[in-house]
């Protein structure tokens, strides 16, 4: 067998995982849309099936033996890029899966679903019940965290968990690197929320609860769908309790949710999720079913989510551009409405309990508080049952605030419970690279702002798509950065972003 | 290696390929409901890829090896009547399978998908084209013609084609039974049809006509839904352009259309699709992942969804229950209309070009046209050149009625687009399968009709659920036929029926 031969062969055993993970990510689709409340059984039936598939793909012993005869042919060198990238990701993917259990996970995947489930009962139970987080949510926690533990030891032992962890949603990335970025960034943001706060000159928040009905918000997301140029062809907008972003290249689907008086939830989540969107829709179609042909990482995902819906979807240009139409949709419920009343107004700074409703300066600082509290719970310097009060510490001391139960405090999120150490700090890698990849893409657009207010903004679609979508997974995300910035990931962009912003919304 | 340890072995051999089955029809719910538009061709790589695991799953050198333990073995009498089963299908099943190369199997997939998009197109263009048969759809046509022929002369070269196929959808029947059986049905039906025509006592059509909103009709999709016991919270109905069911047990999904000045189009198709959903959802649970646990043939599924639609659905007795029901949803849209004047419109005999929207007596003449035709096609005896023409002479013949163009001749169903050669047959013997097992009920339940009459229908929907759903597989179709009704297929209980029916309502 030659090196061709071998290569080709490998490719098709990444076809088949690939092909299977895209099935699994329609079925994922209508498990959370369209299934009938008594099907789920049947249905968690086949996701079961389906990862014992991927896992026996991405393990099978075939894999090793075609890597070894790549890697040790004499021609490998003639082998391109792009083909020594699908060797690498191949090879880093199954030897990762390859050390971990089969048994163990099962086992993960089983407990998760308890967890989660456990989870959302006791963050039911929590505003009413004061040990709802320890009696209910804690002994399934402790499992799922211990099995986490045991897996990044499995994966590397000579590593913290966390790393391990981490390693997986962000390759390239160390607690270390994050340290030094998250200091950065805390550094810069709480003098920044107290000059927002302290200023005498606050939006009016109230107009954001106006009542829209449903029907006129839903017209208001295809155009917010437009907007980021989320193709609808090639798509579908659906409803769902929490909104995501599943599918790839030809066939991907994003969800959002209405509430009458909150226009803004589904108006920014489908910009939120749009900016994943179009990231699937435009990765490397000549690619799609080979591991180079799927994204970066989840911090690079992010990083066009937060694009679109907060350097796009929360400037004063695209309100300027917007505005008029959002109008003429919505009749006369704004009509009194300024376009500087309502900008502001989106641009709220407001330290909060939850992250997911909170605004661009104070997000980072729940991300920075879940990073510091995980990386100890991981190396065992906490334990789960002193976690509820370390939190609400932390947010008190970071934000502000008082934690008045765990449901608004360490139970808002669903992460842990379903095994997503690691995951948080993606969220606000994702800003970082986003405004960093802004202040490269304003020297190559000059007009930038222009574009965005008269309505054009076509050409940043399409240095989005050049800069990031099109590369696919060809670079860890610390080479990415640096191919397209030509800098390392560095806050300043993100801190002078928001700086220049806030100032003038705020006054200061 | 024991005879119980071969025969689990095989089980999960069939329990995966069940699974696979079970996400494709998953799959093409999606395809047919949701899906984006430019999304096709990658679903067509997902079919595929699901397509050649199926075929790998059933054909691999394992199964033979299986198969050949548990036959050879000394206690294989031993296996009770359903294991015995289960290895008659899996020997069936992948003995036919191993018969066609994995290309041909591919290439059908691929070649049928463009085939039905090529249909469509024409179909579409028909009416104004005359030609468009000719250059857009009969090419492709050929095309999935000759691959089908092919497929059947690799099952069995000494069988006709169109008998390979058949037995594929109604195992057990050959061209020769479904010969003797239609000429009886049409010697009865065409006196019938003139008697109908010739009577005095026509109905009023044109309150058919009346339009009702979507949105009530949709109310009385869901009461129809209802009325054939369809488990709403194991199913779904949704809209698509031609009503279809797919899926098993606890996930059904059936489809219906909506046409505002044709609400017996969505009321009766709910109904069939329907009594084909409550086959899919109470089929033997205890059996889901083997194939004794599916459906006996497309005939017998057939049977239960004429049932619901015509054998309960157009009968006195259900109106009796249902109009007052139906006037109340339509508030005073029929507040005019007479019990009577109501179901004699809904019975209207009337010889007409589509197949799919005929009366309950000419239905089976368009199936006989087709069995016909397909025969002669199949065997090489006529060509796809004159396909139309013969088409068209045969609805002269038979029906009495001129086909302007082949949108609504030849070209009116999907099937054979779609490779689904010796398909038609099973939608008559469906008919005659529900007719005489309705007689046999009628024997067991005494009050058969005052039951729908009152509308306690639940012991009809139990006895089909026990005498027809609950063996799955257990049975092919000409022994399952027997052991419900203690007879053979005979067309004379349908024409029986009819016959009963149709001079009460038109008076002969």
């Amino acid at each position: 067998m030659n090196l061709a031969e071998a290569y080709n062969e490998l490719m098709e055993h990444s076809k088949e995982v690939i092909m299977l993970n895209n099935i699994r990510s329609i079925l994922y689709w209508d498990f959370e849309t369209y299934i009938p409340s008594k099907s789920v059984q049947q249905r968690s039936e086949q996701f079961g099936y389906l990862a014992t598939k991927i896992h026996e793909k991405t393990t099978c012993s075939r894999i090793g033996e075609l890597l070894k005869l790549i890697k040790e042919d004499s021609a490998y060198d003639s082998l391109n890029e792009i083909e020594k990238r699908n060797v690498y990701l191949v090879e880093r993917e199954s030897t990762r899966e390859i050390k971990v259990p089969a048994d163990l996970v099962a086992e993960i995947a089983k407990q998760s679903t308890i967890a989660v489930q456990a989870w959302k009962k006791a963050k039911a139970k929590a505003p009413t019940n004061n040990n709802a987080y320890h009696e209910i949510f804690k002994p399934e926690l402790d499992k799922i965290l211990n099995l986490s533990v045991k897996r990044a030891n499995y994966l590397d032992p000579d590593k913290s968990p966390f790393d391990v962890l981490l390693d997986e949603y962000e390759p390239g990335m160390t607690s270390e690197m994050v340290d030094v970025l998250f200091k950065e960034l805390k550094e810069g943001l709480i003098p920044l929320i107290k000059k927002c706060m302290n200023s005498p000159n606050q939006p009016d928040k109230s107009i954001l609860s106006r009542k829209i009905p449903i029907i006129i918000q839903e017209k208001l997301a295809i155009e917010a769908a437009k907007e980021v140029f989320y193709d609808l062809e090639r798509g579908r907008i659906d409803t769902t309790e929490h909104p995501f972003t599943t599918g790839f290249y030809d066939d991907v689907r994003i969800t959002t949710h209405f509430y009458e008086t909150d226009f803004t939830n589904s108006l920014y989540s489908v910009m939120h999720e749009g900016g994943h969107g179009i990231y699937n829709q435009n990765m490397p179609k000549e690619y799609i079913y080979q591991p180079v042909g799927t994204y970066c990482s989840l911090g690079f995902h992010e990083s066009q989510s937060r694009w679109m819906e907060n350097l796009i979807g929360r400037s004063h240009e695209f309100w300027e551009h917007f505005f008029p139409k959002f109008k003429e949709i919505t009749g006369d419920i704004f009509s009194d409405v300024s376009l500087e009343s309502m900008l502001h107004a989106v641009n709220v700074v407001e330290p909060s309990k939850i992250r997911v409703t909170s605004d661009e300066v104070t997000y980072c600082l729940h991300v920075i508080i879940r990073f510091e509290v995980e990386q100890e719970l991981l190396s065992g310097k906490i334990t789960t049952e002193e976690l509820p009060q370390i939190w609400n510490q932390k947010y008190k001391e970071y934000l502000g605030v008082d934690i008045e139960h765990d449901a608004e405090g360490v139970m808002q999120d669903t992460h842990w419970a379903g095994g997503g150490f690691g995951y948080f700090p993606t969220y606000a890698l994702g800003n970082m690279y986003s405004a960093q990849m802004q202040a490269t893409m304003k020297k190559e657009l000059s007009d930038y702002k222009e574009l965005i207010r008269t309505g054009n903004s076509k050409p940043i679609f399409d240095w989005l798509v050049k800069n990031v979508h099109r590369y696919g997974n060809r670079y860890d995300p610390p080479a990415l950065i640096k191919k397209i910035t030509r800098e390392e990931l560095s806050p300043k962009y993100f801190l002078n972003y928001l700086e220049e912003k806030y100032s003038s919304l705020y006054g200061f």
